[in-house]
């Protein structure tokens, strides 16, 4: 079934408010790259990726001028092998980046036609373990004053969330000890609390901010150091009681068995939209499971609640504080604390393109 | 000194005939981009970056949005600094991809500034171990069929060039074999002669086509399999007498800290164009001496030989068939078979805009 058309549009979305974290700085919008895929029986199914600012006009021109034109003509329903192809074809200017980024989006959208022409939800055909899925709240709120992070995670658990996660990685390890300590004591000693720094540690200054904060029964530390520096996440492992997780800035599957291998994480967090899709999270998920890892997922929470709960290894979906999914027709629904997984044929995110229109780059 | 200007172009420069190699296929062109930035003194430097024929535009789009603006205003002169800034300030779509040769462009266009400040040639302020260096030439030629690769070889070596490689990967291991066997015949036992794989190989493949080529003199072995496998290639290297090379494909120091560990070089093979320009090349040059491996190049040899010449652990320039020499007003010198460095002030690289104009892609 040959592909007829492939459309890409990109949009910059205001934030309500600036959200800062320790590494990328703050941000004012972010940025939504949408790519609709037509076959020639009329089938359409629409991917997308996302970026904190910068890069969407990098990743529609990969898209635009190197994978459209090549994959016009191709069988879309041989997604795997269309996959395959993207990788080695942009290769040379590709292996992660923004390559990884606009594979991502073409692929999702080949994954939303498979599914709509099996009449079946994400879901089912991603593996079909389940359709719900632990859900936390991920803030980008490491510039919040003290008061407006009490406000923030109050309002996480007014929205029925029994886990939070905030940013660390202030000037001082005081002020973050200080801000975890106040997380925990307002949160109370049932809900699950994670920390995200962002890789801006090193190694020695990640160990002394884990043992810091392990008397307030911290479940996971994300990201204490740059991710290319696999063995130094083993060392933070080896010094801390606090396991580690990463995975929204691994981009290849080498990256992530790279991570698995060498890294002694307790979690791994691909997000489909930076590491080829729904194609790159299932072979990052298949990895996770061989190493015991639970799968967990980092932004647009509305397509990660379907392939997180299709997992026997299922572990959290991150609710990212880019509300991609306000411009869907279905924001993520959650339930008793987890999220739902949508039951309709597709990948289950169709966009409000209404409400994207004023934010579209020409 | 203030950054006034960035001044981006593309350009889809036809090849005189189409080549081949074993893992990107044909090419019919190449991409350049050069990126010129003016300071507010008036001071003007080009840098530029290549592709084979994917990926201009989204590099293009990359310094036009995410680095131009940023880039506004910012110190010119602080170049070590700004490469730093760039590499944060893309970070989330970049580690490497696209990122890298976006940043390639604009970190050559404020050496050349730098140069030019400084009244010096780029082989004295990168290095100035020498503005000499070894040359050989590299063929994109896997599909000639033998008699012409052996025509093309030729050329070579009544051009001057005492050096000469070629590519491998033909389906049948024995084609390889006999063309290599042609190849030594032809030039004799004293030409230096080293093969390319284009990373097409599984690791057991590399191994028998390695003992395969043993009989033969190969001075280097190239990218026999995968890059991201750096594990394997250390397979490979316990396997034959036959040193391997590497590096057109490394994009991070990370990775380059990777192969420089794990994958048992015998050379190492950066490329400015793609590693982060000068600054990104001289730090994988410094990586390469602390492990005793020469520093070589892939592409863009106008500008690699005063590189590679100013470094005392030197190896040897790749003369690519790509010729973005040919439109620069100072082509690649060849003299004594050796690569002879520019000796005005800047990087060397002068385009004569002219010949590429009417390749320019609007
Ligand atoms: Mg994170
Ligand atoms: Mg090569």
């Amino acid at each position: 079934m040959k592909i007829t058309k492939v459309h890409t549009r990109l949009f910059k979305v205001p934030l309500a408010e600036v959200l800062s974290d320790a590494k990328h700085g703050d941000h004012f919008h972010f940025e939504l790259v949408t790519c609709t895929i037509t076959l020639e029986d009329g089938s359409e199914g629409t991917g997308y990726t996302y970026t904190g600012g910068k890069g969407g006009q990098a990743i529609r021109a990969m898209i635009n001028y190197d994978l459209a034109p090549a994959l016009m003509g191709q069988d879309g329903t041989e997604v795997e092998k269309l996959y395959d192809f993207m990788e080695w074809h942009i290769h040379y200017v590709g292996r992660g980046g923004i390559a990884s980024f606009a594979i991502s989006a073409v692929d999702i959208a080949l994954w939303d036609i498979r599914c709509k022409r099996l009449g079946q939800p994400l879901w089912k055909v991603a593996g079909g373990a389940g359709n719900t899925c632990k859900a936390y709240c991920g803030g980008i709120d490491l510039m919040f004053p003290l008061e407006k992070l009490l406000d923030n995670i109050r309002g996480y658990l007014s929205r029925g969330f029994r886990a939070v996660k905030i940013k660390v990685g202030r000037p001082e390890l005081a002020e973050d000890v200080a801000r975890v300590k106040a997380v925990r004591e307002l949160v109370g000693p049932e809900v699950t609390f994670m920390v995200d720094a962002n890789y801006s540690q090193s190694v020695e200054e990640s160990i002394a901010m884990a043992k810091a904060f392990e008397p307030y029964d911290i479940y996971w530390f994300e990201e204490p150091t740059i991710p290319d520096n696999y063995k130094g996440y083993a060392e933070i492992a080896a010094a801390t009681s606090i396991p580690l997780a990463m995975g929204e800035n691994l981009h290849t599957i080498h990256e992530f068995e790279y991570a698995c291998e060498q890294s002694d994480l307790g979690f791994l967090q691909p997000d489909a939209s930076n590491c080829g899709g729904v194609s790159g999270w299932l072979a990052a998920s298949a990895l996770a499971k061989e190493h015991g890892l639970p799968v967990c997922s980092h932004g647009m929470q509305e397509l990660h609640v379907s392939l997180v709960s299709s997992q026997e290894h299922a572990g959290w979906i991150e609710v990212h504080s880019f509300p991609i999914d306000e411009y869907t027709t279905r924001p993520l629904v959650v339930e008793n604390a987890r999220g739902v997984a949508p039951d309709t044929p597709g990948v289950g995110v169709v966009f409000d393109w209404a409400k994207l229109v004023p934010f579209e780059e020409k």
